[in-house]
């Protein structure tokens, strides 16, 4: 089939272009929307272009959303003292999950990254530091990611707010819950020691 | 983000019908899409898009096609006294990479199942009888999965087209090149051994 069908070729293009997807797992997808009923097939399609066209970044948090501000940003019992810095949309979603937060955020949209060319520029940390200057902002919570580049954007952020005056803390840390200890790795463990907290 | 965005609730759910993918791909897919340039997600939308309004079954062998017959029907090399059958277009896609195999197919797109109401008038075995009846084929290979119900339309094809006077074979089951025959499961081994050939 895949002889003189170039429309397929083109399909299992476009799905390997998803993060984490081979050609295997393109393949089947294709397949699958092919012989699938032709509304799951033009739902996905429309999925795609409806989500495109109607989503934006809120101009207060740079998160993804359909309305400018988000609902985080304009709930009336979200805390607008605590900002929470996470590197993508979908630690936003994540931590939201967890349900425990009660402050507002600010999407960068990647981390520093000198040798890719990153640098703050490129992130939204202008306008994170237009919003601790606005003011009211007593505590900025630093969750990038536990990688060199979130460490380094971590490092980076907790000297430009701290020299501002307000408080700048970096999420912990250590052993997941439920985890055993023989199963993490040496770095985790060492950070889990060095952040201990007393019983 | 997911609490004001409906479109990327719809375009996660969507992702979700894809064969094999969980919340956390479809999320992770969905976030992608948003992020990516948008001609990369437009892309993947039309691609969609034009592959169902392109593709199309060819009506000799049933394979999916944008040309009907398709190329392999109409090849000028290609052996049409003997016709493999197989379950899943993806099936072809696969012989088809081995290079070796120099005759025809027929695509049933599905394997009886009569638990879930799939008798042969649900699958393109009436057309793949005509194909046999018109005249012109000499063996028939059932090339349909090793579960229970690929097993059970091959006893149904063999015994079918056997009446009408046809060499009916079964692809070979065994231990796959290049695996040890400690990796094999004990169905497969038996098989392996059932199935010896001379040397």
């Amino acid at each position: 089939m895949f002889l003189d069908a170039p429309s397929v070729e083109r399909l299992i293009e476009a799905f390997r272009k998803l993060p984490g997807v081979g050609k295997r797992s393109a393949e089947r997808y294709a397949l699958h929307l092919l012989s699938a009923p032709e509304e799951d097939a033009l739902f996905l399609s429309e999925a795609v272009r409806t989500a495109r066209e109607r989503v934006t970044t809120c101009s207060i948090c740079c998160d993804l959303t359909e309305t400018d501000p988000c609902a985080l940003c304009t709930a009336s019992d979200r805390d607008r003292s605590t900002i929470c810095v996470v590197e993508r949309p979908a630690a936003v979603m994540a931590i939201e999950k967890g349900g425990t937060y009660r402050g507002v955020y600010h999407v960068l949209h990647g981390a520093l990254s000198p040798l890719d060319g990153i640098g703050p520029d490129e992130l939204t940390v202008g306008r994170l530091m237009k919003r601790i200057e606005a003011g009211g902002v007593s505590e900025v919570i630093v969750a990038t990611n536990a990688t060199a580049e979130g460490e380094a954007t971590a490092l980076y952020l907790s000297r430009q707010i701290g020299e501002r005056g307000i408080a700048v803390s970096r999420i912990a840390h250590g052993v997941p819950m439920g985890g055993g200890l023989e199963y993490a790795d040496d770095v985790t463990l060492s950070h889990a020691l060095q952040g201990r907290t007393r019983l």
